[in-house]
């Protein structure tokens, strides 16, 4: 972004220079706390790391709800849907017409991220961040998916692959919008979950640019692109990076590459970790919104679990660049929140084997051998 | 074994050549089902298969099933538990009466199996297979664990290192046993958990025996040894081989070198897939238990589902030998059936994504592009 308005660069400050209260830095109890987190789960009835992952997830979550007996409480599914200008250039296998038709899907309760919300007791949310089709405003029962309308920037992106995809003003008001959507949620968990034609190519590019890893790595099939579809969806992309080669810090990467629902999901982020929610990652479009909020802020990964390895090819890289070991490697592609809610039963059973497991000494258990 | 009584082989023979009526053998229609299990979930709203592995499940699930809208029904963990005379060759980190302490402490609720079948609502039985220390006989509430004691076939099994483990006879009752429970409890689903200290040299020497493996590849840590301890237990073990030279086929093999657990899992196992339940195999152990079974009938490894990869490393031999791919991989090697349990939500999300995703024509969304 080459040109700046005085009160948007005050707030892209205001992410280089978060406010204390709004920081997920470690607190002067941490180290204390994640040793008595060890002790106890050390001292469960099982051989030392025993339960593998488990236990180190157990003590993460224990950290960043800074307590001995983490419970998950009102856990929400965020999805955040938008479109992309740069679908137009055919960069996916399917319309942009079918952004509006999921997010009906998802509030219909026949998505895949409607169901395992259902099965799992996450209540849904669904907001327009910027669906080229306005999805009309409905009444919602307690207890099903939620439609919030009021973060609509736009009717979708400008085509990034000719210049900036949001103006600073959008991608600022994206921001603020997710950061606000998570302060009106209840709990203490929120995952991460998102709709949008071509935001595959959206999360190709952040991780292109803000990791300088080579594009032809960054890009895969999407939706079902074959051979010839990646390759255009390549040349694409490489227009994108050209377009908008001045785009070098996080916040003007966001702006000129990103979509509407990836700067909501990354304000989201920065909210959640600020208030040490628990943020159970997706797939390569949400690891894509936590890689820029951890450019931002880097403290906000302490607060994040991944929660599997997508099929995207570029996710690993994402992973990898992020320091993250996911805990599902299931060939998921599908995104909408699903492989989060799919992770979902793990961390609620890492807090119950702290919270509810005896202690050798409780269960009149012996002890390893010397 | 050299010696079998006329009764005992007769016994032998029912499980080499098994009535039609207990086979899990693929029905004529079963290929019809498969086609439209296929086509079920190919029309659900999503890219061909970016469900990724959770598709196959679910199509796993609903061939085991019998139907195009699988549902599992009461939930049984069925957790065997033994001891073994092998375990007095120091081939554990712990002492032999852990074994009787686990049982109480699984019946007791504060085992990490007690806790994940509460998550999970897994109806939790514990068998005495044969603990050293028999477990008192208790009242237990519905709901609650449960302990059989009528399947207790001996205090323990003999130090396979200089001979059979267990008689013809010993070996053919915890078989019969393992029946008999699965005939007893309700549902459609088998989750398989063990205890027994000493129970991964089982699985290791029925691994080396049965797929013929270096015994140095089939032998780890168990709950905890080190180096030395390994070393120490591969010895005891190269000497429980060379005892039980000639028991070459699958029940010889299990009555010399297999646990009355493990053996009580086998018939367990053979009969949940004769009634064709989905069978969710845990780690090492159970998975030792499921060899036996399928080298005995074949088509019992249809019913099986592997939730994990143990972080005992004899484990992923025996997966390959089994062409099986587990679900989770994330280092646990506690057993008890813990795996299976924490990968359970994944079977329950499989079948709710069959039964209630909408499909394109159902959610009116557009379908790829050609």
């Amino acid at each position: 972004m080459t040109q700046k308005t005085p009160t948007a660069a005050g707030t892209i400050n205001s992410h280089a220079g978060t406010p204390a209260s709004r920081t997920a830095a470690a607190r002067p109890d941490d180290r204390a706390l994640a040793e008595r987190l060890k002790h106890r789960m050390d001292h469960k009835t099982k051989p030392l790391g025993a339960l593998g992952r488990i236990e180190a997830l157990a003590l993460r979550i224990g950290r960043i709800l800074g307590t001995e007996s983490p419970e998950l409480r009102d856990p929400q599914m965020l999805v955040c849907a938008a479109d992309h200008g740069i679908a137009a250039r055919g960069v996916s296998a399917y319309p942009s017409e079918v952004t509006a038709q999921m997010v009906e899907n998802f509030l219909a309760g026949g998505a895949a991220v409607s169901v395992l919300a259902r099965q799992h007791g996450l209540a849904l949310t669904v907001a327009d961040c910027g669906v080229a089709a306005p999805v009309p405003a409905r009444d919602s029962a307690p207890g099903q998916p939620r439609l919030l309308s009021h973060c609509r920037v736009a009717a979708g992106t400008a085509d990034a692959s000719v210049g900036p995809a949001m103006t600073t003003a959008q991608c600022t008001q994206a921001l603020e919008n997710g950061r606000a959507i998570v302060k009106s949620l209840p709990g203490n968990a929120l995952l991460l979950g998102e709709m949008g034609i071509g935001n595959t190519s959206v999360a190709s590019l952040l991780l292109a640019r803000l990791c300088g890893i080579a594009l032809e790595d960054c890009t895969g099939a999407g939706t079902g692109l074959d051979a010839d579809g990646i390759a255009r969806k390549r040349a694409v992309l490489q227009q994108a990076l050209e377009a908008n080669a001045d785009a070098t810090n996080p916040f003007d990467a966001l702006a000129a590459l990103g979509g509407l629902e990836v700067a909501t999901l990354a304000g989201a982020v920065l909210q959640a970790a600020a208030e040490r929610r628990v943020v159970v990652v997706d797939g390569f479009i949400t690891s894509a919104a936590v890689l820029v909020a951890t450019r931002m802020e880097p403290a906000v990964l302490d607060c994040c679990v991944f929660s599997h390895r997508s099929g995207e090819p570029g996710h690993a890289h994402l992973l990898a660049a992020l320091g993250a070991e996911p805990l599902l490697d299931l060939g998921l592609r599908l995104g909408e929140g699903s492989g989060a809610a799919l992770a979902w039963p793990l961390l609620v059973s890492a807090c119950a084997i702290l919270r509810e497991m005896a202690s050798f000494e409780q269960a009149g258990v012996s002890r390893q051998r010397d």
